[in-house]
């Protein structure tokens, strides 16, 4: 199809004047929290049958590995530990633990803002992972990732609308000691953005220290835990069915702390997790299920994510991968049961295995986010800015990632369908006796705002006008972005007695 | 999450020796065809009010401009002719219509070989449009496109496994009579694939010198008829609610030379048609239920393909827009209505608006085509290829598209659940007393082919890996992947004798 000859008229410099300014809350067309689950791969006669399949496997396989202190809560709540090590769960437990478990939990952000309600099938977009590379997108290249990096990606992060959480998708590599890259990681986060923050901490010993940094920047532990801004993300598996010893130490620290806690299992199908997408979504909701079990095993409805985060392989290889429609249909299988459980829930979209933000990285990054999103995922992790299968993180990509998660958020806004929608009346107003298109309509003019998403980075124009504005190129206008957030102060910088109150009790290494 | 240890190990030289085989067609991943229909962004009452809004848009706004003999045929039928000059059509007159028009139809292939069959939620991927521009990948620029830009194209399509037809993406600049142009359309399509043909004749006596010509490849009219392996693609309306005189007359005419029609309206949301996602699909509906009132009054059950083809605008410019979730959203409940009627559709997905295959791209690309197929659209239009809005194509990027088209296809296979896929008993084997992981295990070799989709273009590899082997670049992986295709005769060129025919009795320009 060509395009009609109508290309350029009716109002358009009104349009523009009124599009220039900035959106109201209220008008923006998408937001976090919209409610997705258009989507349903599965059936529920499939959703059925994994989840009594993942009854099984918790019967009658069980997970090894488990840490005395877990076995005794456990065991003390109906797990059986037999001989082999193993804990078994008798479905009735686990439908008892699915009973207690919180529903409709709320991530804080530090002003309220960003406050996010994880229940039903509303949709948020953030970053996660552990990536040990920073893209250098100038200079083609992979690098050491830093503290500054994720500092600087928490305020891109903070000033990307479609961005709603920041979990920490990279490792300070230039902080050697344990113990301060899990401090000053929570320091670049918070400083960075008053977003939600999601973190990991390595070690159960070093939970009280990260607890008293986050009570410091509350302004006290009462404060800390009526909106507790902070989730620790426990991957409390070793999948296949093994509980990761130490990791399991650390939650129930952040339980006892008062942190919200992600469960997460993340089993690689055909390497930690069978090889088709329904056995990996059995595993993973198999693994899952224990991990309530625990949390709540530990302390009732304590907030937690189910957390199945299964991840696709490459099998010619063995190698991870992330971008591909497997991986896509494994996410979107894991919010039908999240659904099913009626549990706050999160997995993975968006990752790229792209080495560099190129047409590879935008359609594998659109197609996880969007199974993602209109399944209706609550939680959707690792959503921008992930390359080289989790191995790099790329800030520009970040920003282009905000165009990518606006558009699959207005997939899971939907049609709306009503009589002014329809627009019958107004079809025949324009038809029969008006002017025979629709561009100044009030009805068009009044949706301008309200019903479409413009991209921040991405380029409409015309071949024609394009060569005339110098050929602009995406990656340098992400770069250009990226500068001129990052030339601002942080709009979540502490308070300057409060962050020298931090350096004074915490070895923070980042200057800001 | 980072990525566990066993990244390379375990039998990876057998499943890369395995994978280097060429996949028997059996074993393909994904295919033509594959049945959509998990996304469903209407509910069946939106559906149902869309219907009747359609049917009252029909009944009391009618349709302008038909020519004089579509009058006569129409109005023999039950269509009312207003004073206004206006054809409007009593609901049950479209009902009619409806019963009679023909459902499951095929598009043929000049070989039998990859015949379509356009039935139910069968979604089929394939080029169409009719860009003036060809993008010049290496030279970041625009130039007019050519006859043999187009033999090109159908030579890539050929060779590609998720590019199921060709319908002409582009206009011959090179070829300034209007009849030649589209006699050398047909030719260099033909001779470049023998895939399903789409084509698009520009006056209503043109259509008997393109008859010729197909029944000349065709080896007469009678095999011709039998198996028409092109089809016409009608712009039968101008939006809103207006017939296209001279194109109708085409129609006419291929529909009694036995060429099966494209119902193609193509609307702009905010421009042509109403600005909401819904009134844009009910005035879409009832062009296109106007259209099969149309051909089933000229000839009952004569195959057409009901073309709704909303496209998005980018309301702050009056610019047509493809690249964004309105569009998605568009496409989607255009399919559902198709499978509402029980007819064979088509609509438009994989439009970018970026100028080169960049991230923009990728993401744009795979937005549309992902909703397109999980809604189950049979005809997916301008699904790769196709940039600036329509205004450009890309050769490199219809073999990048062939990618993004593969991982849209597994998405659209969906999740197989049965007691083997849910692998329960594999886990139990695993962890229990065996290796404790998948790697090795048959089931893992045996899924290797048929259930995961590998990138032809797209770059998997490590950092080390990737800086080892150069750090591959996607797009000139495309342009080499370009050059290798088009180096070679192409596979469906004329019998020399045929050629040597058809040169004699048509203005040929291609030189092959």
């Amino acid at each position: 199809m060509s395009q009609p000859k109508t290309r350029r008229s009716g109002g358009r410099a009104a349009r523009q004047a009124m599009r220039a300014a900035p959106l109201s809350e209220a008008k923006r067309p998408v937001r976090a929290g919209m409610s997705g689950g258009a989507y349903k791969p599965l059936t529920n006669e499939q959703i059925l049958a994994i989840h009594e399949s993942a009854l099984e496997a918790l019967e009658t396989i069980g997970l090894a590995d488990a840490p005395q202190s877990g076995v005794d809560i456990m065991v003390k709540v109906g797990a059986i530990l037999g001989d082999d090590g193993r804990l078994r769960y008798p479905r009735a437990i686990i439908l008892e633990a699915l009973e207690k478990a919180a529903k409709g939990i709320t991530l804080y952000s530090r002003d309220g803002k960003n406050d996010l309600t994880l229940s039903g099938k509303r949709v948020h977009y953030g970053t996660a992972g552990a990536a040990v590379h920073m893209v250098d997108v100038e200079g083609n290249d992979y690098r050491e990732s830093t503290i500054q990096d994720l500092h600087d990606a928490a305020r891109i992060v903070d000033k990307m609308d479609n961005i709603h959480f920041l979990q920490r998708p990279m490792v300070a590599r230039d902080i050697l000691d344990n113990y301060e890259m899990d401090m000053n990681t929570i320091y670049a986060s918070c400083a960075g953005t008053t977003k939600h923050i999601g973190t990991s901490i390595f070690d159960p010993e070093y939970v009280q220290g990260c607890l008293d940094l986050l009570h410091t920047i509350a302004g006290g532990e009462e404060a800390w835990r009526a909106r507790p801004f902070v989730s620790n993300s426990n991957c409390f598996v070793v999948p296949p069915m093994k509980f990761a010893t130490e990791s399991c130490s650390v939650m129930e620290a952040c339980i006892a702390g008062g942190m919200p806690v992600l469960l997460l299992s993340a089993g690689m199908a055909g390497a930690t997790a069978p090889s088709t997408v329904a056995g990996a979504i059995v595993q993973a909701v198999a693994e899952c299920l224990a991990g309530v079990f625990y949390v709540n095993a530990v302390k009732p409805g304590h907030p937690a994510i189910f957390g199945t985060w299964p991840f696709g392989l490459d099998l010619r290889t063995g190698a991870m991968t992330g971008g591909s429609g497997e991986q896509a249909l494994l996410t979107a299988g894991c919010a039908q049961m999240h659904h099913f459980y009626g549990l706050p829930g999160g997995a993975v979209g968006g990752i790229s295995d792209a080495k560099m933000p190129d047409m590879q990285a935008g359609w594998e990054q659109m197609c996880s986010n969007m199974t993602a999103g209109l399944s209706g995922l609550n939680m959707v992790y690792e959503a921008a800015g992930m390359h080289a299968s989790l191995l790099g993180f790329c800030h520009e990509s970040l920003i282009m990632g905000n165009d990518i998660i606006g558009q699959a958020l207005r997939c899971v806004r939907g049609i709306e369908v009503d009589e002014v929608t329809m627009a019958v009346d107004q079809i025949r107003s324009v038809c029969m006796g008006g002017p025979g298109h629709y561009l100044g309509t009030d009805e068009t003019l009044a949706r301008m705002e309200s019903d479409y998403v413009y991209p921040l980075t991405g380029d409409r124009t015309s071949p024609k006008e394009w060569a005339e504005i110098g050929k602009p190129n995406l990656v340098q206008t992400a770069i250009s972005k990226k500068e001129e957030i990052l030339a601002e102060r942080s709009a979540a910088a502490f308070d300057p007695l409060l962050d020298l109150n931090i350096r004074e009790n915490f070895n923070i290494h980042l200057d800001v």
